[in-house]
This record gives C-alpha cells, structure tokens and sequence, in this order.
C-alpha cells in the first residue's frame, strides 16, 4: 500500500512521558509519582470543574452542541469580542492543524518558525509537504524573524509567546512591528498557550486578542485550556480571528471534535478565574526556587515567562541520563534531546512535589559530584 | 486571506440538532425533549461507565496516555488480534480523515463511494481536492460498485456497513467477492459504526475485523463507541487494518487526539458488553414498532440494520415540514433534505419515547387527513 510521500521521513511526535507508563515500566505505585514533563496545570482543575464534570457524566451518551454556543460565549466575553471571531480545537494543537489545511495544502507554501519550538508546527507542516524555514538561533529573535520573512515570504509565521519548550517570550512591542511589516496574505499564528503566566509575569510581554483583531487583518490567537486552567485531558483550545479567517477554518474543523465533557468543563473553567490566578501566582513563586537551585550549582537556564524551566545541561551531565535518573525515583521531566538540545524542561510543580525533585537533583549532582 | 482554492466550494457537515438548541430556540424544558436525531444510544452508557467517568473527573488535568495502550488492549482482545493492528481516532470519523490524508493528498486522487452515505467521506475528500465517484443509486450497489471501481481505478473505496443514513447493508458475501478483485494499492475502508446492530439481525452481514486481516491486505475496518457503546459525546472510534496501514495512519494522527475521561470511558465500556448486547436487543424489538406504523400508514420505509429507520416521504409532506412540526414538539428527527432526499431518519428511541414519537406522528397524519 503506497501512502503520499511526504510521510516517509516524517517524525512522529513525542509525547511526554504519561504516569500509566512509569507504573508499567518500572512498578512506581501511582501515587509516588511526580508528573512533570507535560506542563499540566499541578493543581489540578477547578474543583468546581471536575464538580460539573462528575456530575454530568451521563451526558456521555449525547453528541456535544456542534455550534459550540455556550463555550465561544463565555470566550468572547472574556476576550471581548465576538463569537464569530472564534474556533474551538481540540487542543489549540487542532486549531494550528486546520490553519496548516487551510492555507498550506498547495504544496508549495513556506512556513517560518523560530528553530525550537513547539514540534506540531514541524509536523503538520511536513504533512502536506510545506517547506520549512527555521531561524538560525534556537529561541524567537525577532531580526531573524524580519530577516527570514523579507527573504522566503512564507504563507505562514508561527510566533510561539511564551516559547515552549524553552520560555523565553518576545515584547508585545516587537511582536507587534513585525506584523505591521507582514503581507496581509501571510497568516501569522500567535500561539499564547502560556500567555496567562507571562502576562502575569511582565506586562511587556502580554497580548489581548481583542488589540490584535483591531489592528491586524492577517493574524489568529491561540488559546488552550490545558495550562493555566488545567484541563489538559479535556483536550480543548482555541482560535480567535477575523471572521473571514475563522469561517475559512470552520471549512477544515470536523463535526464533534471537542467532546460532550470537555465543552462543559471548558464553560465551567471559565468561570472560575479566581483558581487559575492563584495557581499562577503559586508558579511564580515555585518557579523561584527553580531559579535558585540553579544558581547555586551553577546551571544555565532559560529565564521563563511559562510554568516550566529549561535546563541547559553540560557535556558529563546528558540529559538522557538525568531523566532517566529521575523516571526511575517516580519523577517524570521532558528530555529535551528529540528537539537536538542538551536540557531537561520541568514544569513547576506544587510545593511539595518541587521540594521532592529539588532534593533528588541534589542527591544526583552530589553522586556526580559535580555541577551539571 | 487567501486559503486554498478547494475550500471555496466546500459545504460544511449539518450536524444533528442538539438539545441545548431546541431549549434555546422553542423555550422547551430539557427534560421535555426526545433527542431521535443523531443515532445515539437512547439507554445511554453503561452505569459502569458513567461512574467510573465520575470517579475520575479529577484526572481531567492530565494528558491522556498518548500510546492508548489499554484502551488497544480492550480491542485486540474482543477481535482477536495485536494492538499495533489498531489506531484510535476521536470518533471513527477522524480515522477516516487518516485515511484521506494518508492517501489522498496528491491532488488528483479518487474516492468511491455510494451516493447517499456518511457526508463526511464527501467533505474530508473535498478538502484535499480528491475527485468524488458516487454510484447512481442512492445504496449500495454492489455491481455499480465493481462497475465504477473498474472504470476509474479509485485509491479510497469507501462502504458504510450498515450504511448511515439510509440503513441498509450489503451481505458479507459481495463485500468479500469486490474486495478480492480490488488492486492491493487502493484502501478499502469498511466503516462498520452500526455493524453490531447488523450483526444481531443478520449474521449474513457481520464482517469480522480478523478475518478481513487475514483475507486482505488492503482493507481498514472502522469501529466506534459512539452508538452501540453509548458514548457519542466522548469521541472514540478506531480502525483495524495490517500494520503497514496502521503505521502510515500514526504519521498525520495528532497527539493526544483522545481526551483522558474518553479513553477511560470507552475502556470500561469495553467491559460491559451485557449492557450493549441488552440496548441492541431492545433496538430490534422497538424497530418493529415503527416497521409496523410505516405499514399500517402507507409509509415508505428503508429496511434497516442499524439503530434508526429511514422514512421515505411523498411530495404533499415535505421532511422540512415533518421535521420542524416534530422540533416544535420537542422531538427531534434528522431531516435528510441536505442528502438530497425528501426523507426522515428516526433513531430508534427507549420504549416510552417511541410510544410518544409514533402518537406524535399519528397526529400530523391526522391533522394533514392523508397519509405521507
């Protein structure tokens, strides 16, 4: 059986490691183990969320509302604006999925990403054969951005604010003059999956969909809901746009792709904002202590505008090895080497899952006996 | 924005009415509404099932397990065959998008199908510019289906088995005989969501995912827990195909494509087959209900292997009219005006609301003083 012959070299996705895996593996009760590879929300959702969740469990049996009503409503009152001006995804993952049909299936389309980000972009891309264009350094710099853009004119940008795997976020300001310089025909994607805790962080760093559907004819926002609001299982995101653009997507979206739960738990999780703030300020201040042990054992890192942290690791300390390490103690972090770098990324945990792991890298470096 | 050209002409999927619509736009108490519409399983889940969603809603800030593993061991055991024989989609719908865009993607491929079946076959296809062959009778024809399959060499033959949305089903004997005479290198997906209602009527029409492995080479089997399973709203259907086949699917399947209460769900739903032996027995017996109505009025009716029955109407009773007198009662009926017939499709309901559906219809008869 012949398939289309973009898919013989194509990669597949690696996903972080899941807690069924490790009890398989390596005989962890579930219980023991610190999830941390994923950027799950630590706290959990709403208990107001998995309340509705529970509760309406028989819904199961019914196809969800296809039109989405009460979900791109409650998101346009947050973001201001209309119900029109929005696309649910399963995952905001989907939402790149149908802008990558959408737009680059001609074959010859170009689409330009910063060198490590998040590895859907690559894939989807790859899947109809479009071309990639990386910058040359590994996180967003925004002349290389200009200097690619002016040189391959490519169909699609993928701005990823904050940067996953890696964190670092650009200034609105900088993101915002590139744009001005792009051809209304270029579709730049603004993936704002971590946007929650950068806006927190910085303000410089915080974009409102509502200033970018003012300004910009050519640009989408993504949202998710499985960070900051913690229902990364629920599998659903979003996009928000012009109208043209979001009815041109609905073109690719399949009937039912956010389940009957999800859509509910979505609405539910909305309306309880009061959690997702204060779990970002507990990652703030968790995140320090990342910061802190790093400094101290003199281990490079990425300052971050996310709820994990980047590792840069040295030649004796390969990430492979550290990771394993810590798999083996119940611990899941992301090796970061499938993306051709030297690092491990570790979400922020809660308190005591953190107080855990920075204990074990301390008993693994002292083993070494030497810094990372 | 310019997006591909093949998006212009592209008509978006009518989806089932919802219940939250019929409340919003008649002002009708959802407790009031019978949901006849999508073909779901009007006993809904098992209780089995439904609790052990409840149960774990807290789990919903979890990335699922992106191997599935159990979920693949479930059905490896029930078909008697290897997990890496079997993909996971978010409905078998989104299998069938595997399959286009694993195969299709080459702009001038041919997609076989019958002129009235899934729409979805028609949409996913369209979107990657394939050119669509349909039989000139509504069903399945075996014969057209040779007699097109000869002359345009197709590279997807697609045959709903039980076919949605008309309900007949071709006998395992022709399907078996035209797949044999098919080239190795065209995919033969036998969408089989309704097979296990056939199956109960009429053992000529049961097609077994292992025996099809062991006979072809070319042929994908879709299933789903979205009827029989009763478990439309949490999206989960899967495919059986050789390996090959399977591992070309992976490369354009998304990552954590199933939601985690969704893989949960259909893993238990796995283990109750007396609750979905009991719904299917049920089906049958109700169906001769409206067998018997259809008759006893002079309705033309579609024999039916599946869950819902096919109500062919004459010119003096538009569906459109049917339809929305039945939606302003609080029940709905798929009109299958957009299939290009002037038809009704009823899922087959619980006892009780098929003794208020069949008053119902009794009633507009009367009122209209003739007969459909």
């Amino acid at each position: 059986m012949n398939f289309n012959p973009e898919l013989d070299e194509l990669v597949v996705y690696e996903a972080g490691k899941p807690i069924e895996l490790v009890v398989r593996e390596f005989g962890i009760s579930p219980s023991e183990i610190i999830k941390l590879g994923s950027n799950e929300n630590p706290y959990g959702c709403s208990p107001k969320v998995s309340a509705a969740i529970a509760q309406n469990a028989k819904m199961a049996s019914y196809y969800p509302d296809d039109s989405m009503f009460e979900l791109k409503e409650g998101l346009a009152q947050k973001y201001h604006l209309a119900p029109s001006n929005i696309i649910i995804g399963s995952g905001s993952d989907q939402v790149i999925e149908f802008c990558i049909h959408a737009k680059c299936a001609k074959g010859n389309s170009r689409v330009l990403m910063a060198k490590t980000t998040f590895a859907m972009y690559e894939i989807y891309a790859k899947q109809v054969g479009a071309e990639i264009i990386k910058t040359p350094s590994h996180s967003h710099e925004i002349l290389e951005f200009k200097q690619l853009y002016a040189q391959y004119q490519p169909d699609i940008v993928f701005l990823c604010l904050p940067n996953n795997p890696l964190g670092e976020c650009l200034d609105k300001s900088d993101v915002f003059e590139f744009i001005s310089q792009t051809h209304p025909d270029t579709l730049v994607i603004i993936d704002g999956a971590y946007q929650e805790f950068a806006c927190f962080k910085d303000k410089s760093k915080a974009i409102a969909p509502k200033e970018l559907l003012e300004r910009f004819e050519n640009v989408i926002y993504l949202g998710t809901f499985s960070k900051a609001y913690g229902l990364g299982g629920m599998r659903v995101g979003y996009g928000v746009a012009p109208e043209g653009i979001i009815k041109a997507l609905h073109k690719v979206r399949p009937p039912f792709n956010i389940g009957v739960l999800s859509l509910l738990g979505a609405v539910e999780a909305l309306k309880d904002e009061d959690f997702v703030q204060a779990c970002i300020q507990n990652n703030a201040k968790e995140m320090i202590r990342y910061e802190g042990f790093a400094q101290k054992h003199n281990i490079a890192f990425i300052p971050s505008w996310t709820n994990f942290i980047t590792y840069i690791l040295n030649d004796t300390n390969p990430s492979t090895q550290i990771s394993h390490w810590l798999l083996q103690r119940g611990v899941i972090v992301r090796d970061l080497r499938s993306y051709g770098i030297n690092a491990v990324r570790i979400t922020i945990g809660t308190q005591e899952q953190n107080t855990r792991v920075l204990a074990l890298l301390e008993e693994f470096l002292q083993q070494k006996c030497n810094t990372f």
